[in-house]
């Protein structure tokens, strides 16, 4: 009977729970550039919705800046590293990508691809660490009793910290090099015949020697993620929560991966309950540019418009790339906005404005804009998307290429490459889009999927965010391959007993019939030894 | 410039057939009894909203029938087969079940499964036939220009007309045996290490003699359905589109896979971008109940009610059978409703009151109601899981004895076996779920996540419904699994390849080590035969 009582009282008070609208309290571990760009749209709306957004940033944040004015609370902690040198690091690394690495083969690039990855990762435990081991704040954390953790899976901590706090955590993801973090932390599923890999640049439809170069990647990265790239990560948690168990496991116990695409931008593939696809949720109507970019852009009558940015981590480039694009927009009728912060290239032409800053989002959606010429990052490509607008793409790193190949598979873009191009390449890249009326058309094809979806991407999000604060955690979505080894996942002990049972019945069926063919075929030898 | 202008004229006229709210034309290729009354749900709704929706139903129809007052027209085809002897046909298979296969070992037990399931295909294939083969019903449905086919894909033909009308098609679905239909035709994964396989009455949570087990049923279910069921449908599905064709891949061109689970009810497993899951789309806030059937449950008191049905199948029992149950219930209590038409049991109590038919989802959403008897029908289980009402689960034939396997998994439910349970197996289960107040404790928690979803079922069915009718399908849902053999899909020619890749490496490898062994370490004989 008092059982009873009390489960009528648990129910009563999750009753008041779920009526009173409650709102939550939301720790957050960014990660720095169009990552934070992209998250803060979802926190921007947290706040909106009266929940309380504390986010964590080290005071060497370089995007993630606590000085600028927000709704948005921010938890600074102290790291050894200052600002410039860490914003040093990553240009470092960015323009090593973009400048050095197209020169090397397919292993040398991977080797420093590898490479580029361990130095962010070894930076990103650095201020994991610097978090954890700080016991003022993390007394700090535990005492503002937090209901969920969002983190971008991307700089892992994020769920070292919600184990810490004992509270559930939801991820906002695009991808890890190879989905190596999707497989083995989340469960998802890649099926190699027709999912070409993250950073493969294969499309949907392979050839017989493309499904070759898939597998291969497939195998590369796995032996990557599985060997080598996680064993610091490993014994970094097993210390810090005082039992042993690995980044995949901790990685693993996400109750909602919110995963930063959708199949108007990706190709269709398998996913999980806990996965729902946000891509776009920054997205929004075009607002009015300031008068003077208006008046630039009205200036260039039918003609139009070109828009061109190479996304938050690069405006600027070396004389000669930026001369050979300043040179193939001088020759195009459209007026340009080009973001750009280096030294005013001498083939410019009069077409063409320099800006240290765009209102990209607004500049997409002004009805003048003819192309956009964008590296293929995430953010961009799907503002391009929302406004149906025809895209040249110059891929600069990390999965941009990847981000550019679907864009070229769905018709809306063409791609050139950045260290070999030369003006014509881009001109007629440009002619192409703009032109020919199918990118147009392909393009607002995407724009209507995209906007025709069961609730907005951003409603998506914080549904589920709010979601897992509200019934703490999300665990009728977990599927249960969480709970076994890989040789079980892949029922191979399964399928090694069954084939065990088989080899001892042929065994058994084999030594039978050579019993009666030995016993009921040699009667005479017998009978002479008899 | 022509090609520029034929561009622009044709995104005006989408974008005013978008704006216009166009409503479309549906056909329906329905499924009997309770597979009739989950559609026609999503059929009033999209009456409802504007849409003409046409059923095609037969002349021998039982409970998809159109002289019943409905907003939905139907289209009455005549076939060979009179309703008596339809209604006769079905009986006598699903008595079969309920009787005779429970005594039979498993071989047996499912040999005669398929037997039943050959029965139903064949006579499904007949109207089928009646169908196509009706040059003026044809040619009238041509006539119609009908926007999207809607059918149950349990039966198949919907796909069929689909594509003799060149129109897209979606599917409502609940599953097929072995989730064969799925796998082949849908390119759905159930990877067999943590899904179990639909029809083995396992749980998620599999020990190594289980995993064994739901392989061996994949194996079985998987030469079922390849080597011997489906060939009378490829070749009929041949003749009639004049080309030759399978019904996997007839199938496997919907546009959208409507699956009449979620969450709440089934176990997590992976799905694909062009299925959603609807699971409980027809369930409602109660109405207020008869007069005559409020008294009686008003004068339950404080111990409440239980209502008992079998579903729209089986209305009467054996009279053992229902003694046995008349007798447990007898001794509760709680008063009992029991949607019963047969011969009143002489152990009936008076505390149960017989019902030719019941307002089971009035009945269910009732405060008085305190658990649910049912045989584990999807339509009966999503009604007991949107008003937390706990079970004890009687399963008598197809997916129910699985069904009740997930609500006994998820702790809302206690099993009894119909063929071999006494009264006091029923009484003791009844005490159960009654008396544990985690039992309803659980009931509320799946009633809780069914209702907090970010839109509801019904309108997510809409959604992609009316979706395919606005943008004439939904291709960019569709994996690229679909374009790929089954040895292509598996990667069967990729690790053959590279296995061979391997083993000529290794070949040679060896034959050169084996050579410079010979060459190095024999000089004496060497120099002997010079």
């Amino acid at each position: 009977m008092s059982m009873k009582r009390t489960s009528v009282l648990l129910l009563i008070l999750l009753s008041f729970y779920f009526s009173s609208g409650n709102c939550g309290k939301v720790l957050v571990w960014p990660t720095e550039y169009s990552h934070w760009m992209n998250m803060k749209t979802i926190l921007d709306e947290l706040v909106r919705r009266g929940h309380e957004v504390i986010v964590l940033t080290s005071s060497a944040s370089i995007l993630v800046d606590p000085s600028k004015p927000s709704t948005i609370k921010f938890e600074v902690y102290p790291t050894s590293l200052s600002k410039d040198v860490f914003e040093a690091l990553f240009m470092k690394q960015i323009k090593r990508w973009i400048y050095d690495l197209p020169k090397y083969n397919f292993l040398s690039y991977f080797s420093h691809v590898q490479e580029i990855s361990w130095n962010y990762y070894e930076r990103i435990r650095h201020l994991c660490k610097d978090v954890v081991s700080n016991k003022k704040l993390m007394a700090k954390l535990q005492e503002s009793k937090f209901d969920v953790v969002l983190a971008d899976a991307i700089s892992p901590c994020g769920e070292l910290l919600a184990q810490l706090l004992k509270i559930p955590f939801v991820y906002s993801f695009r991808f890890s090099p190879g989905y190596t973090f999707e497989k083995y932390s989340g469960g998802f599923l890649f099926p190699p015949s027709y999912v070409p890999v993250v950073l493969s640049e294969l499309s949907k439809q392979m050839t017989f020697m493309e499904r070759i170069k898939n597998m291969l990647y497939v195998l590369y990265f796995d032996f990557w993620f599985q060997l080598i790239d996680t064993k610091n990560w490993d014994q970094f948690y097993s210390e810090v929560l005082g039992r042993p168990t690995t980044l995949s496991e901790t990685m693993g116990k996400a109750e909602m991966w919110l995963i930063r695409t959708y199949w108007d931008f990706d190709f269709p593939r398998p996913f999980l309950p806990n996965v729902d696809f946000i891509g776009g949720h920054h997205c929004k109507p075009a607002k009015p540019l300031p008068k003077e970019m208006e008046d630039f852009v009205q200036s260039s009558g039918g003609n139009g418009v070109v828009v061109f940015s190479l996304g938050s981590m690069v405006s600027d480039l070396t004389e000669e790339r930026a001369n050979v694009i300043a040179s193939a927009l001088a020759q195009i009728p459209q007026k340009v906005l080009w973001r750009f912060d280096g030294k005013k290239p001498h083939t410019l032409g009069p077409n063409t404005k320099l800006y240290k800053w765009l209102p990209q989002n607004d500049l997409l959606g002004h009805p003048k804009t003819k192309a956009f010429i964008t590296h293929g990052g995430n953010n961009g490509i799907y503002e391009a998307i929302y406004h149906g607008v025809p895209m040249v793409g110059i891929p600069l790193f990390a999965d941009q290429a990847d981000n550019i190949v679907r864009m070229k598979t769905k018709g809306a873009a063409v791609a050139v490459d950045f260290s070999t191009m030369s003006s014509t390449d881009l001109l007629n890249a440009l002619k192409t889009v703009i032109n020919d009326p199918i990118y147009k058309e392909n393009a607002m094809k995407l724009s209507r999927i995209h906007q025709d979806q069961p609730i907005k991407p951003l409603d998506r999000a914080l549904f589920w965010i709010e979601f897992v604060m509200r019934h703490r955690g999300a665990k009728h979505l977990r599927a249960a391959a969480h709970d076994l080894t890989w040789f079980q996942y892949h029922s191979l002990d399964v399928i090694g007993f069954l084939l065990a049972c088989v080899v001892t019945v042929i065994f058994i069926i084999t030594k039978c019939c050579l019993f009666c063919f030995q016993k009921f075929t040699k009667p005479g030898k017998k009978g002479k030894r008899d």
